[in-house]
């Protein structure tokens, strides 16, 4: 049985509806909701709500938080934990800044550490945050430790990718 | 077969996402989208797509526009036209407010005028906007002549019917 | 608040996938998920799971069976329950059939007794279940009171309705 | 550009809906239907329809044309085409049959062919189908070369996968 941990941050893939107010806006984690839609076979999940913010308003603590929380997960290296791999929902915007941060913070991860994202909140129809939180924990059985990105069918390595704003994903920069 | 006309002046049920600003908001009537997903026998549907406006915005002359183009549908006494039954999709926020309006201006309505919007946008999981647009289209079949309101299950007549900001729909005044 | 009673007997609309057999077929009532899509307003919906057959395997004793139920629910001339509307999910291909039985055995009913099912599963997408639950749900407050079938965006009367295999909905019999 | 290339051969997953049988059976690729809900970044998809058919009803002869197919695709050592992998929608009774068949005939392939099905039809609600694909898909641009299968959030490599029936999904036979 295969152990990774969720560490669900915010970002669009989270925003969520009020009815009243009649805005979109990181309010509470939907990831459970998420995860019942996926079939895992010999997947175990644990899940970590760290924060639940719009990636445009994280800080550097904030960051700082993330970095803790994967060390804490990853454990030393001559004690290493269980966990095979992390996934960490993020906001499109700043998540190529949290992967560098992380690649430059953990200098050798022994499992890969995954961030992912969407473009269309979960809560539409049409989202992409299904197919990119389904790709991100398929990809922790395969891709080799480091630091990546997945999303839209791809899995690029950090350091290197950027956000393309115009296309609406994740690019290696050249 | 029944003529109906379909009526899109905006508000939540046709608001959609724009990747790049990250917000919801009237841009274009998603009406063909949504008569997509009904089945519908013998029922032939006029769309007219009048304005796209957050109903909030709506201004003393967007409402004479909406009034103009029902007396337009319906013709004069003497004159009616084959229209049987006119569906308007409007943001709730004043709706109520254009449905007594209707009621003033159209002293004697040969067919049911039926206003009908959504608490949640269409282009979201678990949006009441189709349920509410089927129930609208069904109702022209069927509701006496007069100004209605349709949502949520019920039909409710103008003059009268006003928004509950608490439970989220129309409900009658007392 | 709206008292209705929802009687399920099975048909295409509550057919599930059996993953083993690779089959669909009437196992269990699925009404309850089907009522958790809809938002409905002051309407109290009570469900009674009476059989779960293809209505082409309904005997005389089954069609007994319902207009038992439907008595029951709608008492005696003088001594009437509080139900203001019954719904009947029953299968399409002798949807008809138990229509005119309905007539022909409860003379004069108070209120609106509606058959209704679908073409596809509710389980299927693009399933015409969900459409047709709402408009019988819906049509329960507004039809005079007689036996009715209401799908795909009408309301016939029996008797007279029949089944058009071809185009796969009701019409009419002229 | 990422090139790979998608061949139907039927199965559960490309099952569809006869309103007029009721039943449902492999009648025509949904594969163009199924890519359009996935977001692809930087992949060009070819889709070959082979044939459609459930997979117990798989002759030697149709498991000939597979492996004829995929050699076309791969190209000769000294030749190769610039497909750089191969998905194959199966039925799962006897994918695993497919699998072990492809490794015995192709002896050193250059580039990841991934057997892929689902345990329920994608035309119905909580499919596994467009999971399985999307997990297919995504190994394409990761998985060393080799045959495997690809679902519910894994990837086996051939020979040794068996299908557990009682689980409904792949496992490594020990």
């Amino acid at each position: 049985m295969r152990q990774i941990t969720l560490i669900s941050t915010g970002g669009t893939i989270e925003k969520t509806y009020d009815e009243h107010a009649g805005t979109l806006s990181n309010r509470s984690s939907i990831v459970q909701e998420m995860l019942r839609l996926l079939r895992l076979e010999d997947t175990n999940i644990n899940t970590l709500q760290l924060m639940q913010k719009d990636s445009l308003e994280l800080t550097d603590a904030d960051r700082a938080r993330i970095v803790g929380a994967v060390r804490l997960l990853t454990g030393a290296e001559e004690e290493p934990t269980d966990c095979g791999g992390i996934v960490i929902l993020h906001g499109t915007d700043t998540l190529c800044q949290t992967g560098e941060y992380l690649v430059g913070e953990i200098a050798d991860p022994k499992i890969p550490i995954i961030l992912t994202g969407a473009m269309r909140p979960f809560e539409m129809k049409r989202s992409d945050a299904l197919q990119n939180l389904n790709e991100a924990i398929f990809a922790t059985g395969i891709l080799e430790p480091g630091v990546w990105v997945v999303a839209h069918g791809r899995a690029l390595k950090f350091p290197g990718p950027i956000k393309d704003r115009q296309r609406g994903t994740f690019v290696s920069a050249t």
